[in-house]
């Protein structure tokens, strides 16, 4: 699924404001006359968007897989929400707990004037950044750590230790100006973890903070050492990972 | 400038509507308390983005142009509209008449699910579209013609004769999907003549219309002729020539 997700609370459903969730749920139902509860891999907060969101329903009727895809997104309509796929999974697949992997992007946008067309779809920053420092601040992020200092304090995940796979961060030239992307892989993330990490990196690459300066914030292991936690509007989950792709 | 035409009116200012003409007008009287009246190098139509229009203003005081740029970003705001740089111009320039060249970009994505996070700024289609037939078909186009076959009977241009100087059709494996981008260049455009070309063009790509139909449409020098027009959301003024580029 991939979704704009500056119109809504989040992924997750809400009695009384939008969720990507609760669009998805009422489409279904406009297939199959029930309450329908769908769950996802990653639960995006307010304003993360998603290319490659995946999420799991139950369906009564034995749907082909295609027409299900169609008649979701007719019903979607006119909701920035949209199916790319759907799939037929064994019983025991899970959107959320047989994911191996996870995959976000997150794009800055380095200019004076606000943007515009990408108005809620990136994070303008107006320093210049520089791109060494950033990639000098990440590689201390990568591997196992205990990330306190990158989570939020709502977070509820039992446990601050995670693997990070990749921090990789490049800086490509666009018709807006030039871009910095930052492509984070992990098995699973914190609440607001890549936002945290991300603007903690920003400061790196804007050189109010020395590279070795997020060495020390992580194992400072206390959130009030992290550097400020960025907009969602850059955030995208670009893709779940399986053991065996149920896509291809 | 460049600015989002999804909810815009068009360039021009009108009386009842939002208008990228009146929001920048606006603006301009945060900075000199007076009626202000620009001029644009492209009459966008509704809907219509730009990445690179170009519009003169007349100032009173002696502003900086990087100054000027930025007091105008703080009053455009929340309006997504944006001044990349200005510049100090002679009193003989004229952003639309001293103006020789104009480019376009058409952007069209083929899928089946809706576009999301491209809403307003792509055209999807269903059909996969042939590159080399809509290539076949544009080779049509180029050079000096009579274009009746693709204005507006709205069009005010005295003559229907234009010289295109290219269009070029490229295709782009996109995270969305393939998008076909269609490069138009000329000295001036007739009215919705992008949009009639690219809406001709797609029925050549989904095999409707054969190549050489494009040029029986044009010799026919009428509207009448003319494939479907295709919606403004894919379209973008993305750059402007001038003799001597007053932002060099």
């Amino acid at each position: 699924m991939e979704y704009d997700g500056a119109p809504f609370a989040g992924w997750q459903r809400q009695a009384d404001q939008p969720s990507v969730q609760g669009a998805i749920e009422a489409a279904l139902s406009k297939l199959e006359r029930r309450e329908h509860t769908i769950a996802a891999a990653g639960r995006t907060d307010a304003g993360v968007h998603a290319r490659g969101q995946v999420a799991q329903c139950d369906m009564e009727r034995d749907w082909d897989p295609f027409r299900l895809s169609e008649a979701l997104n007719y019903h979607l309509k006119p909701a920035p929400v949209a199916i790319r796929a759907c799939a037929r999974v064994d019983d025991e697949w899970h959107a959320r707990f047989s994911a191996v992997e996870r995959r976000y992007l997150f794009r800055v946008l380095e200019r004076r004037a606000p943007a515009t067309l990408e108005k809620r779809q990136v994070w303008r920053v107006m320093a210049p950044l520089d791109l060494e420092a950033m990639r000098a601040g990440a590689a201390h992020l990568v591997g196992h750590h205990d990330f306190t200092t990158f989570r939020s304090t709502m977070c509820q995940a039992k446990s601050p230790l995670k693997t990070m796979d990749e921090i990789r961060v490049e800086r490509v030239e666009t018709w807006a100006g030039p871009e910095y992307q930052f492509h984070l892989r992990a098995r699973s993330f914190l609440h607001n973890q890549v936002r945290s990490i991300v603007g903690t990196l920003e400061r790196v690459g804007a050189g109010a903070w020395a590279p070795d300066d997020v060495k020390t914030a992580l194992e400072a292991r206390a959130r009030s050492a992290c550097g400020p936690v960025c907009p969602p509007d850059g955030l995208y989950l670009v893709g779940v990972g399986y053991p065996r792709d149920p896509f291809a």
